[in-house]
């Protein structure tokens, strides 16, 4: 027996798209001589598909989908996730599927059991769970059919919970397994993928063919890298990450296979490639095409530039130098060569017009103040204003360039460079920031030596420097991370040996400035724990502040 | 026996706040000579807590003052809502529970059973179910708790649930019901929420004490109106909304009573002052006191300003006119009749400079095309500079004033009239503001009549009207309506009557606009569907769009 794994990159709603994308892999599939295609959860409607979820509409939409492709499984079987109704009145409306289509029909459908409700996911907020456990039998072989997190808690080890649906399929004697998933990158995720699937093949002992989905929707990544597993625990293949791929494996190769085929996981490189296919796709299902972005000659525009031209084109992506007063030689010097080195359009505004006529309107009503935050933030939101304006004469997205480090402790403005259609480098800690510029640079020089090197500032008034208001990026980031990713307490903090007041002071400025995050775009997510639909904190709350 | 219904406002994550509140009313409720006093759901930590409960830190001060409150709970028994720990690995690692407390100790726990995960509730994310139901006697009484949405699931007959917790303490024979709630206003509820005690005491024939919340959690009102209910299924009491409020009842009494007494219900009268107390509210606990917002002799911001200025004092109040060339003269004199008629501090900051400066800048690269969105778009943007440069110099928080209607079909500039830190009526539909204006001069004119009659305008070109972009908001509300807070599909609201070309075009906007309101401020929540955390969508979804 042969089976094809799909790995596709599915849109949100587009079931048109969606559906003729795994029809042409229908075809390519019988092509490699295919008894099974395999799609990734969710396919029909695309993955998370949030409160569209409550419209019967797009349920309609989804069941004419699942219609469709039954049609084409003629000579070959069809496993794809799907939203399904709950027929009973009791209990949520809908599941969410694996359908197995054979010849024209449905021929089977096996609910998803365990449903992640942290994080980014809201499964419970729409799924009913599985209650019942079949497997399915084609051409005189068993499959269990399972979807994305059902695998996820093997012999009922996982605290979260209380079912085990390969535990309950087991007794059948399925010959191999087909898991459908959606499964969100983060830069250790492929890494603990591949120890959830030896855990499941020591414990069930059969082939597992593990599909994922390979593609961004908004912020969200999932990174394909989907897995065949031989029933001895090695991993047989394991497909590309961040592009679609569709490959054909003989079920008896996998079964006899004694090597093991995996990739390099180097942090870097799936940083780097994730939020290339993360700008990539945030353009594309939205139908844009050209991106433009703040050059202030910094590390972060300059590597969010980077990311840029590398996903949508050096001619795509345009580049505005917007100097002010405080701003330094340096400064546009970077900026420029950054540019040139990339071949991308820039310009330059200088923006103290524009800043002394908002200091001449203001006068009278500043009377006798210094000069403080809110000419500060004048100067960065009249760069916000120039660049929403390209952005809106030319229809170029605007880039925002701010790092998770700056984002955490609200060190950045409000409708000026926190503007931005997309926030690319968001979810990545200014220490990564540096990583990732030395990452570029490793073949040759991209970003300039000086942009790396100089000591980062805002450069909103004369001589500043980050570390005026902060502390060193390689003691906050530290701090940011076991309070952030690690939900630490203050107590437990300083423990490790961090300065007390300090820690007082960092925590607290995270959670005065949610109010902030609030409205920042979507971050591309590339760690654990994002800013975002990830981490839901009250504006309003006390705690620490 | 005699109890006591603390309802009180508490604030999330402030425990030594919240706890300081709970002895207060404690004394008050022992002065009362109450047997026992009850405060709302998770009253220690406040409601909803969100992601802070991730942190066991966070549990260990909830745990703490569970500990002083029993410390308290001498000649009088306290029951009160707060997060507890699950004991066993399995589930979830929380609880929201009631506890009773008892001379010093905690007699009883009981866990809530149904956990809303829809809407504004994530409880699902952090909470397990509770699996056993048990009363507790005190002074002879046996007393049933039950938390919040535990009671909304009578005999099993909301689909939603398969557990009805009194029809499981029911056969311990209770003497009454004691009901913890946080339970959210919309315009509706204090109806439903009758409606719905009625049909427990039909089943049930016990006295019920539904405790609930009183004050906003950034844009989640809660609005009190703690209820009494009779075994009869009268209502003894309803206690007041969008307050505080200790009171003491008899529960003989309470058995006896053959009246009802119950407030009245208007609609206009509920989001008025709903909205003034999330506007107070939010200043409060973020501990801010001064607002700040551009008033347009329009009728948005005109209500926005009342309210504000109801919620704050006319003194924490200032308004900036901002006139640009586009302006009408009418504009000018509304703003400045409205500013006089509520005693609010007013400047007038002509925009013209400011947008010629930008309009010189741009010039270079705007050269060839005409004026259009851009151009619209940076008058607003340089009047969000504006206001954020006045609230960052002298610490107002800008208040938005977008309404839904706008919010809806995306009619609004990011960064510019979309700026502020709290949308005060970004859930009230256009033709709700008109309603409400006309609410608010119901006793003499506060709002210019001319604000109110003449035709809505952005003024951002020349003899601009909202109808050039829109339908007449009298038939773009319901379509929306019907879209949001209904959930029909496009096919359901043509049946209904409406044009086919405009709801699609309209509909698609609501899709297509997503991605700005993702980034506008929290937008106090009135309906039973607002935008925001109660209704999440893809940015990149292609449904509809």
């Amino acid at each position: 027996m042969k089976i094809a794994m799909a790995q596709l990159n599915f849109h949100i709603g587009n079931f048109d798209g969606n559906v003729q994308k795994m029809l042409d892999a229908v075809q390519e599939a019988k092509a490699q001589k295919a008894d099974i295609v395999c799609f990734s959860e969710l396919a029909t409607c695309g993955y998370p598909p949030r409160d569209f979820l409550e419209f019967d509409d797009f349920i309609d939409l989804a069941e004419k989908a699942i219609k469709k492709l039954a049609k084409a499984a003629k000579g070959i079987a069809i496993a794809v996730g799907s939203p399904s109704r709950n027929p009973v009145p009791e209990g949520k409306d809908l599941y969410n599927s694996a359908y197995f289509l054979v010849e024209g029909k449905v021929k089977h459908i096996q609910h998803k059991a365990l449903l992640p409700t942290y994080d980014i996911f809201d499964e419970y907020r729409y799924f009913e769970p599985a209650s019942t456990f079949e497997t399915v039998t084609f051409k005189g072989k068993k499959i269990a059919l399972t979807v994305c997190e059902d695998i996820w808690n093997i012999g009922n080890e996982n605290p979260l919970y209380t079912v085990c649906p390969m535990d309950e399929l087991m007794p059948q004697g399925p010959d191999f397994m087909i898991n459908l998933s959606a499964s969100p990158f983060n830069y250790n995720h492929a890494t603990t993928r591949i120890g959830i699937l030896k855990a499941n093949t020591k414990r069930y002992k059969v082939p597992i063919f593990y599909i994922n989905h390979a593609g961004a929707q908004t912020e969200i990544l999932f990174d394909g890298g989907s897995i065949v597993m031989s029933p001895n625990g090695k991993v047989y293949d394991e497909m590309p990450y961040f592009q679609e791929c569709i490959k054909t494996y003989d079920l008896e190769a996998v079964q006899k296979n004694k090597k093991e085929t995996v990739q390099a996981k180097d942090k870097m490189t799936l940083i780097h490639d994730g939020i290339v296919m993360g700008i990539k796709d945030y353009f594309g299902k939205l139908g844009f095409k050209r991106a433009i972005l703040g050059l202030s000659g910094g590390i972060d525009s300059a590597v969010t530039a980077v990311l840029a031209a590398r996903a949508l084109g050096p001619n795509n992506v345009r580049a505005v130098l917007m100097p002010s007063e405080f701003s330094s030689d340096h400064s546009i010097n970077d900026a420029r060569n950054l540019a040139m080195n990339l071949g991308i359009q820039y310009d330059i505004i200088p923006i103290q017009p524009a800043f002394e006529s908002f200091k001449g309107l203001l006068g009278p009503h500043f009377a006798g103040t210094k000069f403080g935050l809110a000419e500060e933030n004048i100067q960065a939101r009249t760069r916000g204003v120039l660049l929403m304006a390209l952005s809106n004469k030319f229809g170029n997205i605007l880039l925002n360039t701010s790092n998770k480090s700056e984002a955490a402790v609200g060190y950045g403005t409000l409708y000026g460079d926190m503007c931005g259609g997309l926030s690319v480098i968001g979810d990545v800690y200014k220490m990564e920031v540096f990583e990732l510029a030395r990452f570029i640079n490793k073949d040759g020089e991209v970003i300039p030596e000086n942009t790396i090197t100089k000591p980062p500032s805002a450069e909103l008034r004369p001589d500043q420097k980050d570390s005026d208001s902060l502390p060193e990026y390689d003691v906050l980031d530290p701090i940011l991370y076991h309070y952030i990713e690690g939900r630490k307490s203050p107590k437990d903090i300083i423990k490790m040996g961090y300065d007390k007041k300090l820690v007082h002071r960092i925590l607290r400025l995270v959670n005065i400035n949610e109010f902030k995050r609030y409205q920042t775009p979507p971050m591309i997510r590339v760690s654990a724990k994002a800013f975002g639909m990830g981490r839901r904190m009250p504006i309003v709350g006390k705690y620490l502040s």
